[in-house]
Formats: C-alpha cells, structure tokens, sequence
C-alpha cells in the first residue's frame, strides 16, 4: 500500500464514522418502521381488499446517510383494483397510519408526514409480477427495492453511503430535474456493479468514456443517447441513469480523479459557497468586460421538477435569440428562490444601426427582380442612405432605431444585398420588447413574465447578490 | 414595336452617335497603321530573320470606341526564333518605328510610344501553326484577331462597340485585374454569339443562370469553376471569361434588365459619382453605428495588375482575421492612388476581457489532466479570478490586456471549458501590433506595411476623403 492508498483509506474511514447510522439510529428506525406498518395492516384489514405494506428507499436498505430521516411505505394493492379505488384505500391507510398527515400529489395522491422524527410517505401503488406492467412510476419502486435488498449486504450498504456522499460533496447526486444526477437507485446499482467504493470511482477516473453502458441483468434490447446508461435490471426498456446530465457524469469523472490523486475529506463535505456580494459582482463584470443581462421576475410556484426544465428551456431560448441577434453569449445560467432570473453573459454589447440581408441571386430573375424593387423602392421614397438626417441623435443611439432608408441594394458575388436598419441594436432592446414572447419559453415562465419583468443589464446585475449571491459566486467563479 | 422597343432603338442610335468613329477618324486611323506598317516592315528587312507585321485589337477590327486611340501592331517572328532573339529584334524593330518610344514589360519587352497623336504598342510575338502551342500570352493575340476578323463586318462591329460601352458604363468592361469584368475578346465573342447587342443584353437578362457556358467552336473538353465560361475557339483549353469576377456577371445581368425596362443613355455614360467630404463620411459612419477601421500606407509601386490582386488578398486576409477574433467584419474595401488603403468596417467595436476557450472531454484522461492541471496552476498561482485586481483600470479598458488569472476550468457538456484573457479586445489594437504580419498578406503589401502606415478607426476614417471621396462615396452609397 502506497502513502496515497493510506490517505484514501484513512479519508474513507473518516466519512464512514460520519455517515454511517450508529446502532441507536438503526433501532429507532427499525421501531419506527414496526410501529407504522403495523398501523398500516391494521387499516388494510378494514378494507374491502387485501393488500400488503412494504418499507422501500435507502431506509429499507440500510443505505441511508446517518441523519437522513426518511420513511417510505408503499401499500400494494391487487393489479384488478381501479384506480380510483386504489387511490381512496391508499388515502385511508395513509391517513389511519399519519393522523397529522397531509395529501400530496405524484402521479398519484399519497399522503406525507411525521412519526417520531422520521419524515414518513404512505404510497399506495399496484402489486403486479413484473416491472414491465407498471402503471405508473411508484409502481416500479418495490422491484427495485427486492431486486437491491436480495443483494447488498452491510458491507456494501456501507460502500453505497460512501458514494452517495461523495456524489452529494460534488453536487452531482440526486435524479430530481434540479440536479439532474445520480439517483440513489443508480448510486446502489453502480456499487453492486463495481464491488465497493473505491472500486466504483477507480473505474469512473479510468475506464469510462462516455457512452458508458452497463446492463447487470443483460436483457437490454433499446439504445439510448445518454452518456451514461444503466439498463434497470427489472425493466430491459428503461435507462435508469436517463437523468443524468453530462455534466454530471464528467463531474464524477473529475473528482474521482482528484479524491484518488488527494484523498480529503471536503470533497465528501465542501465547505459551502461564500455568496457575493453586490460590489463583488460588478468588479466580476467590471473585469470580465461583458455584458450580462438578467430578467428578473416571480418564480412561478410550480414544483422544482416542473420549474427548473421550464427555466431551462426559457434561458436557452432567450440566449439562442440573442446569439442570432449577434450579442454572442458567452454563458447563460438560471436561478430560483423567490424571485426566478434568466441569466445571460453577452460577449457583444451593441450592434450597429445597420444589418446586412441577402437578397436572391441576380439571375434568378422574378425574386431578384422583387427583391431589387422592394427595396430601390424604400430608398427613393426616402432618399438615398445620406444618414445627415440621423447622425445628430448619437446621443442616444444605443437604443434609438435609426429607421434610415436601406444602404444598396448592390451586389456581392451574384447576389443582391442591402444593409437595413436593424431591428434591435442592443440585448436590452429586444429583452424590453414584446418580442421577449416569440421565444420558446417555458409556460409557466412566459406567464410569469407576462406578469412583469425587472432587467438588469451590465453592473445592475450586482442587484441580484442579495438573492442569488452564492449563484453568482459559482458562476464568476465557476468550478467543475 | 412597343413604346419601350422605340425608346431602345432611340437611346442606342444616339450611343451609335457618339461612341461611332466618323469617317475622318478611320482615315486618320488607317493613314497612321499604313505608315507604321511600312516602318515596321523596313526595320524587319535589316534583320538576319524574316518577320511580318499586323495589327490587331479594336482598331485593327473596327470595333473601337471613337476617340480610343490604340495601334497595336504585332511584329510575327518564325517560331524556331530563340526568346532572347525574338526579345532582341523586337526592341530593334520597336525603336526603329517609334525612335521617341520607351521600352515596357509585360510577359516580353515591348516598345510602347506616340504617333500623331496615337497610342502605339509595337510588341514582337511568335508565328505559329495553332494558338495551342503558344509560348507567352502575346502569341494568342494574332491567332484572336483573325478569328474575329473573319467574322466581324461593320454592322457587327457597330454593335460591339454599344455593348462595350454599355459595359464601360455599368463598370463591368476591361479584363485588368483591378476591374475583373469582360475583355474586350470577350466582348466580341458574345455579340457574335448573338448576333447584335439588344440580343445580348435580351439574354444577359432573361437566360443566364450562371454558369454560363459558350463554346463557338465546339471543342472545348476542360470543366471551369467561372460563372461565365467561354471556350476560346482559337484554344479548347481556354476560358476567355476566366478573369470575369461574379459581380461584374450579375452587373451586367442587372443593368441589362434596366436597360430593357427603362433605356436611356446615361446607363452607357453615367455622371461621375460625387466624392463624399470628410465630414459626409463621418456622418455615414455616425448613422450605420459601425467601427470602420482602415490601414493606410505609400501604395506599392508595382503595376495595377499586381497591386489589385494583391490588395484584395491582404484585405481579405485581415477581414478574416478581424473575424476570427469575433470583431464581425459587415463589408470591405481597398484604394489606392498615392497611399493603398485597406478598408474594414466592423459591426463590433469591443470584446470582452475574457474569451471561451475549450479544453478535451473529462473522459479523455490524459488531455483532460494536462488541460486541467495547466490552467488550475495558472489560476492557483494568482488565486481565484476575484477581478479586484483588475476592476480599477476600467478608464482604458479598450486596449488594456487583463492579464488576470483565468476562469475555471469549469464542465460544460463532458468537456473542460476555461475563460482566459483575450489578447485583443479592439481591432485597432491587434492593427496596431506585429500580429498583423502574421496574416495572408500580399507580398508587396507586407513590405509596404513593413514600411509603415496609419491607424484610422472609427469616425477617423473621415481623413481618407480627401485622397479617396469617390470610393467611399460608392461603399457608403452602395449600388449595382
């Protein structure tokens, strides 16, 4: 064993006592989960069907992170019920288990709340005999749960918290559509794959060049598009890392690398980001010489899987546009609390008056002879491009359209050309404009935006410190 | 006949009035070749080889513009003359006809003087058997001129003359390498293809979708990337329209449908176009919002037909690069007279002080390491891009290089990705360094530039009025 093979044993036995949950913990849980199920049964028994209580998650498996006070119960019931029957049983049970309990909604309704200090769901969900017949998705989770609990024992238990915490230092686990990482199921079956931690990140630093694919139960017919991909060993149709960003994959593949090359233990616990603030971020834009730019407007309150795609899909959008529009973004990034903020870094602060169209080829005579006389036109009807009646409103020419006739039309090679006043001559322009809403925005976002909007443009971006300082801290000092 | 027939007929029987030699001219014409001829052909008579003399060109077929005032007379020697001989004997003969004459070089020395009131060019060639085995570009021209003697009577010759004048007016007429358009060959070769000029400018605007493709003789094999491609009939391998730039094709195509729907006569002879003053310029550059930059330096003293080529590379050459470093060149120009100009107007006058520089993919281990662990020491040399460093010589930051510590390298994608200092965040200040010489340059124009030039950016551009009003009159007011 070199010095480097102490060092990562020693980091890893650190963070075991760490995570691991001591046998006080594991008691409770275990007197926790009795106690619920036990509720549970009793209430299925006063149902007009059977039905029985199973204890999914990384509680169930001993894979929890110390702390972690999560409880999940799924209550299955025959595959004939309906689902509205299965939907109001499930709701009963819930309620007789969690008096205190509320009603949430997934695919279905379930209902959530406190046991002893545990956080507890009550899912209702179909039995059926293979994964494949699922209805909807929390019908998957009990073939998971048997398919894992048949083969991780606590030693690996003890691998996969391993991993579950690095994944969380590096920020890279979690399958919500916030992080779009690594799933605890993923995190499990990679370990199983693998053997052990370690065994799990020498591969990842090594061996893996995306795409990556395992398939354990060697039934995958599909191909999938995803850098990593894991055929679920109890559904040969379905990816189970499909989530998992690119990013993500690269990032594991980083820090692997670093926690091997220098085991420590703040990548299993990074001290957190210090925020900037408002002053920090305008010397970032001060430096940098960009221009950034940022709407600003009422998070829609919608769930964090249905609010971080639609900001997604606005922020790209809305920098797509403004590349075409020449402002040449450099990055773009987006974040949410209370208010939401599309965030782009524009390379390019201010085009010019004029904008270059093509035209047809000259032979091409009907569109050519079109083209030449709609604008020939627009120019005789103003005059020709002397730009005297413009050049005294410099003042303001950052936004001021000039509306001058067209320069041309000439030609370039063999087509026609004209330079006309271009639309927008700045970022600010056209983010104030109610051409905002031509691009393909998330819904929820557009009608948020329809509601009103702040822009922030070049240093006023430092207004969003208050909020989103430690956003703006990764981002002006970006890390893998 | 229509109204527009009549008025096509009316305008080129008034172009027949002007540009038509009247019978005085063609006496004088003939009066002064009989008697060069006759000089010509005595200095031949000294000499220890026999020789003949003939004239070719416009004046020799009649299809001259009155007032050109041309003579070019061929002095034939056998072809199994040595080159220095031909070289020799020419000049004798040269100086014999025209004692006051200078001696030029073009593929041979030649002699070139006046004779009552003629431009006279006595240049020795080869006799041979075919135009395929010609040895320099002169010998062709005898071989062209009987061609078209054979062919061209004086009704045709009359409607040669209006089609070169047409293309003189439009600016499309002359095969020197600054102006790229038709030869006065080629000239010919069209108007006979069609028979007349209305015919040929019926064609130019109705049926051309380049290319473009003649061959009178039938005998051409070669394929030719031209847009208008004419097989010579004195040599198949030849396209007589091979210098025929795109533009001066789709000029002809638009001034021929002008011509048709509108005739009049200062299509043939427009009114000079208006030089803009400086302060006209400056407005122009005011009102388009655009960054001209221009170099000026001493114009090379080489012939045209070396300086446009080389000119219109090293424009070329910077505007890509101008490009290439994101500065979005709209249109580009050169001058010269006195001083050579290249001239570039930029859409974006400022980078930021960071630029996106793209590392390997994370997977691809050994890349990904050196890229990472290069600039993660850069970085770590200087600590963090905190930008407090750099924030307080915003006064100039047009110029001044950051020289901070880069930003990241972060993950984009499966890819390290760093931001690091842009080494020129306005084209002046790449003009203004070395760097310049490291673009395409025409040879004679890097020496000049080596030499030394001006630096003209923005509304500065205004100073190039005085030597060159014309020019930017036609880039500011673009047309056809």
């Amino acid at each position: 064993m070199t010095g480097e093979d102490d060092d990562f044993e020693a980091v890893v036995a650190a963070i075991g006592d760490r995570i691991d949950p001591g046998d006080r913990e594991r008691q409770r849980m275990r007197e926790a989960v009795a106690a619920l199920t036990e509720r549970a049964e009793e209430a299925i028994a006063d149902l007009p069907v059977s039905g029985d209580v199973i204890q999914v998650g990384s509680t169930a498996r001993g894979t929890w992170i110390s702390g972690d006070r999560d409880i999940d119960l799924f209550v299955r019931f025959p595959a004939d019920a309906d689902r509205e029957e299965l939907e109001s049983y499930g709701l009963r049970v819930g309620h007789a288990v969690l008096p205190e309990g509320r009603e949430e909604y997934a695919e279905h309704p379930y209902v959530t709340g406190e046991y002893d200090g545990f956080d507890v769901d009550l899912v209702p969900c179909y039995r059926l005999d293979s994964a494949t017949d699922i209805r909807s998705a929390v019908d998957r989770t009990p073939f998971h749960n048997e398919y894992l609990d048949e083969r991780i024992d606590a030693d690996l238990a003890g691998e996969v918290r391993l991993f579950k915490q690095f994944l969380k230092g590096i920020g890279a686990y979690g399958s919500d559509l916030r992080t779009r990482g690594f799933s605890g199921y993923l995190t499990e079956l990679l370990v199983l794959e693998y053997g052990g931690f370690r065994e799990t990140v020498e591969a990842a630093a090594d061996d893996w060049h995306p795409p990556v694919r395992f398939d354990p139960e060697n039934h995958g017919q599909a191909e999938f598009d995803d850098p990593l991909v894991v055929i679920d060993p109890t559904d040969p149709e379905r990816n189970v890392a499909a989530v998992c960003a690119p990013e993500n994959v690269a990032r594991l593949q980083h820090y692997a690398r670093e926690l091997l090359e220098r085991p420590r233990e703040d990548l299993f616990f990074p001290d957190p980001t210090d925020p900037l603030s408002a002053d920090e971020v305008r010397d970032h834009v001060r430096a940098r010489g960009t221009t950034p730019v940022a709407l600003r407007f009422d998070a829609p309150d919608v769930v964090e899987d249905q609010l971080y795609p639609q900001l997604r899909k606005s922020v790209s959008g809305v920098r797509e546009e403004l590349d075409r529009r020449g402002f040449d973004a450099l990055r773009a990034a987006t974040f949410a609390d209370e208010s939401a903020v599309l965030f782009v870094e524009l390379a390019v602060a201010e085009r010019p008056a004029v904008e270059r169209h093509e035209g047809p080829p000259v032979h091409v005579r009907q569109h050519a002879e079109g083209f030449y006389g709609k604008y020939a036109d627009e120019r005789s009807s103003s005059g020709p491009a002397t730009a005297s009646q413009d050049a005294d409103d410099s003042g303001d020419s950052e936004t001021a359209a000039r509306s001058g006739p067209p320069y041309g039309p000439f030609i370039d090679g063999d087509r026609y050309v004209v330079e006309r006043d271009r639309e927008f001559e700045t970022a600010a322009a056209f983010l104030e404009s109610d051409d905002i809403f031509d691009v393909a925005l998330g819904v929820h976002v557009e009608s948020a935006l329809a509601d009103g909007y702040d822009l922030l443009v070049g240093e006023e971006v430092g207004e969003l410190a208050a909020e989103f300082g430690a956003e703006l801290a990764e981002f002006f000092d970006p890390e893998p």
